[in-house]
């Protein structure tokens, strides 16, 4: 876990690749053996993450293909390492060669360059979103060892300032707009307002919330390897994400302690069950049995058409403004990205749980 | 990083002890060698954790008395482990007896015994938030390393609904009120708030800001160890937390792109400076050079005078209402684990970054 | 795994302290729940290793008394880290006063002192064989996970230049000499060749193996995590180690393929069995089911009376003969040091094994 | 470093790929940027590995050619990953449709099926010493970091019993005969000799002796991260290796501690110097400046074509002899393969030496 480009423990995939190379790929290692496995398994995720499928993203288009290369043998998972290889493609670096020298606002140009003393500009990068295919494609294995009986779902529910009205929820909408919304009316507000960003060259925050279902009680590690600590990394670690809840999350603190600890009571059928879940589905670091509920807040694309102050490479005052493509809310594609995320989470997590009993 | 109970990777803690056994412990490993260090370096940081200090936190009287056993010779550290011991004193193991065949809502009791089969009843046993007095210690070291030129200051900036006014932020104000408040006027009123919670058997959340100044530029390790996604986690696995913001945290989403980018022009000096830090001192996961800002809301206290339903062992309902003693908000001792999670974290990607040049 | 005092993933330990301090102690975490556990269970692993029991071990008295402070709960492991605790005796610090500048052959003062520029001194500080009675505590606990179907045992087959006759190998005589010598007659002669040793002032090194019967086939994690690549790291860390092997060994380079390879046959109980043991229990670093075999060689103890070169912390020419109480044959006692390391492997990889079947 | 596939802290790498499937690769993470590093700084230790190369090693043709897909930037590294692929080639997985249900003696076959229930059988899969072309291409990115006063070699010193004589060792030989023998005479005895094994369809085994020259004193973490630790795990998880020395290795044992530990004298130039390497450069698990010496043995190769006695999937007795191409003595390639391991535990040891320090 020090070099960087790892996550998880007994489940732990590996990324590589920059925006612009000839490829990125991601070594999944840990995956038990058996499991039925093919391409066909990962490509709708990594379909479902792709650009270009509405005005509201950019309009790269890549094909996403996902190539296995290792760990599979007649059809099923042998115990390797898995070996998922995407070709890069539609890479227009020519758009990057004016920032090459200037360190965009709300981009990592600066601080990549102060810690490493180079920067490969062309589409940012190790540090362009690109690389969260790497974990949608980890995100569909983790679904294989989690099986059927945990569902992990996202949706956006919030855009700009605009939240969804959560008593409209419904999971069959979310497919049907081109936001990943639960709510049919506010996805038909944000149509509108996000053309409008759009047109102005600016851009838009979201916020997205990641279900987990049928998750069984007892899964994390106490004390630093709790859920929710690992969920706060894994969300956290997505590009722009600048806040992590479980739960009520940071609403937490407004409520009274009567409000917030989840009561529970018989459920008719010999064991208990909870009477809300504020928790999110976690306490103590580890699950409770009821949904796990993560939400996530991206900010803004730091890429947008209007003019911006910043300075160069010799420090020197200059403007820029983005001209490459870019998706007006970020925060939309990152729907699939949290599930992932959430996936992986809960597949090392299930690992270790079959690891703590003898 | 699988066990659990050990944090940092190059800078790493490993912490042990339940809430009513003998003793409690820290084992600090891959301090460097040479720095001076003594139990004086690390008791005042205790002592403002402690509890019992006002009627605002428990009154369990816990002397907290660190004891350095190994790693130190002749007033420095060696480079070998640092051992860090505390004896557990005012235990009152028979408040609890009432409750250990019972789950209380808000409680770890649940899911420690879904997951383990066997929990420590008394007084929480691991699951207690006595375990940060162990982060507290850690951190202390920790500071060591960083040195006088980073500064790690934590305060409360919400108790319950209310929120401090940040145009009356000043440092000085944190150690004048038993809150931790950087707001003169608030913590006034927060007194009268808490009083009313705690009279009436009831408990209240809070938000804290920790705040790194003198953070160099290129601390943090993309993809998966960003500083943000190791800051999240460290204080996401505190107890009691619920969110993890960094800069303007879940605020972000509600920002136009042109709002949130921070922008950045000459300093006069030869350098660059940034014109804001919504950033909280972080892209792309590396710290910028600005302030380090990180925000966490601690739930409010789940045990609560106010009988609650939950049910026992069995699955049987019954009620359950808290008799020991415990803070009305635990949100105010959060401040100097949130600051030792903060030094922490930063002094392991301060050794990182020294191993990441040649 | 880096600071570099913790051993194994899943099952993980972590010591601390040196020769001369207050203590000295071991943090075992990822112990599964449920185990009965008490200070008897460790303290006769203690009693084993402890020195001054014969005379060809250091005089220093060591009551080596086992405390459990934590992770244990009305007699059973709780999954809580297991924080173990033995308080140091019997130092004599003055012993050492006299090489406290000098660097004596054949030990670490040298190395320790160009590494981190502090050397505590008393005794060797932390570069003491004193930290393995750590692991011997932390191997019991192992013994524990791995149950009574796997036994892990341990032999001295060669002390100085002198092996035993394998062929009069019988167990039972191991706990009937001071040496752990499983062959009678060859005990009998190490008496006399040691007394010399001994009495000259010199030392002699020794080979020991450590054997575990009863392990499953499947245990080990290909490529990097092999069970012989844990076991040789695990064997080369105990002080003094120079040279480690598996099965054969050394000695298989010298072998035709046909000797080396084990062959298979039906054991007429519907499995099948190996016709020899070449491999030492281990193919492709995965366990076979057969005795899995491990041999490590001890140098002999560097402490001797006779007057050795060796130069001063200004690199100035001296003469240094160490004074201090010392074993003529270190590799005595690390026969039950060998056996705990095994235990802790094997352990380690048995909760591996779990968590990669679904 | 849990899934297996991994190795190193700070400096490390991550093999997928199997014998016959389309590609192998490796991941090297933790690489410093702003090294110098092309395709042709690593294809000269790949074609020293490359088989086909004398009637020594397998005839199987693979033109192992690297191709670098990031990580590099206007030929400097990163920071960011370094993914290495290499497409497999001339693989005749026929040859081994006879033993795809039957157990090879020596063989991986038995213990993969036991620990996974599914065997990639086309060339040993994972299994295959094919993947130690991965650790090549990372050893030669870790002697980027080592730069050019670190010198990494090594030598056959023994093939079947024949062992070379050590006063003949000229590092100028090496590359003079098909054995990277140092010893001329030898080289030529060997010759008769394999040839003779091969003839008969019989397989020898080899010691390799793998030397570091120029490491400073100071490298290596105390107490489970010693450098000999990580060197003797290095070189065991090598496939086919029964036996690790450091130094005088099993040798030491037979010394008295007179003759083994090594004298420091004054240098005359103000430091210090050893008069003797028995440590193999090695003290207290951190190196002392002289030569870093490990050992290791390689068992005969494993398939051969004398027919042996085995079983099959269904534990029936059944005979075996190989008919794929295989090398008479793997251990002859195995010598790039120590140096690699040796160069990427040293470069780990180097970043981490540079985090001890502040």
């Amino acid at each position: 876990m020090t070099a960087g480009n790892s996550f998880g423990t007994l489940f732990r995939f590996t990324t590589w690749g920059e925006s612009h190379g000839p490829a990125i790929g991601v070594v999944v290692d840990g995956c038990p053996s058996l499991l039925p496995l093919s391409e066909a398994d990962i490509q709708p995720y990594m379909d479902k993450r792709r650009p270009g499928q509405s005005k509201y993203t950019t309009q790269r288009q890549e094909a996403d293909q996902i190539k296995i290369l290792s760990g599979v043998f007649e059809g099923k998972t042998t115990g390797s390492p898995i070996s998922l290889f995407i070709e890069n493609a539609d890479m227009r670096s020519k758009d990057y060669l004016e920032i090459k020298d200037k360190y965009r606002p709300g981009h990592a140009d600066f601080t990549y360059f102060a810690k490493y003393g180079i920067r490969d500009w062309r589409g940012s990068g190790r540090a362009s979103a690109r690389e969260t295919a790497c974990r949608v494609a980890a995100g569909a294995i983790a679904r294989k060892i989690l099986g059927k009986k945990i569902l992990v779902r996202g949706a956006l529910v919030q855009i700009g300032p605009h939240k969804i009205d959560r008593d409209n929820w419904d999971w069959k909408q979310v497919d049907k707009n081109p936001f990943f919304c639960p709510d049919r009316k506010a996805a038909a507000k944000w149509e509108a307002y996000l053309d409008k960003v759009r047109k102005s060259g600016s851009s838009a925050g979201a916020i997205i919330e990641v279900v987990a279902s049928g998750v069984p009680a007892g899964l994390g590690e106490p004390i630093y390897d709790k859920l929710d600590g690992d969920l706060a990394r894994a969300m956290m670690t997505i590009n722009a994400v600048k806040g992590v809840e479980i739960g009520t999350g940071m609403g937490a603190a407004a409520l009274s302690g009567e409000e917030n600890a989840d009561e529970m009571q018989e459920d008719g059928k010999g064991g208990a069950r909870f009477l809300s879940n504020n928790a999110g589905g976690i306490l103590g670091g580890i699950s409770t049995g009821q949904d796990v509920v993560a939400r996530f807040a991206v900010k803004p694309t730091s890429s947008i058409l209007t003019p911006r102050k910043t300075v160069d490479r010799k420090s020197k005052n200059t403007e820029v403004s983005t001209k490459g493509r870019h998706d007006p809310c970020v925060g939309i594609r990152a729907v699939p990205i949290g599930e992932a995320m959430m996936a992986c989470v809960l597949a090392d997590h299930y690992l270790r749980f079959k690891a703590s009993r003898i």
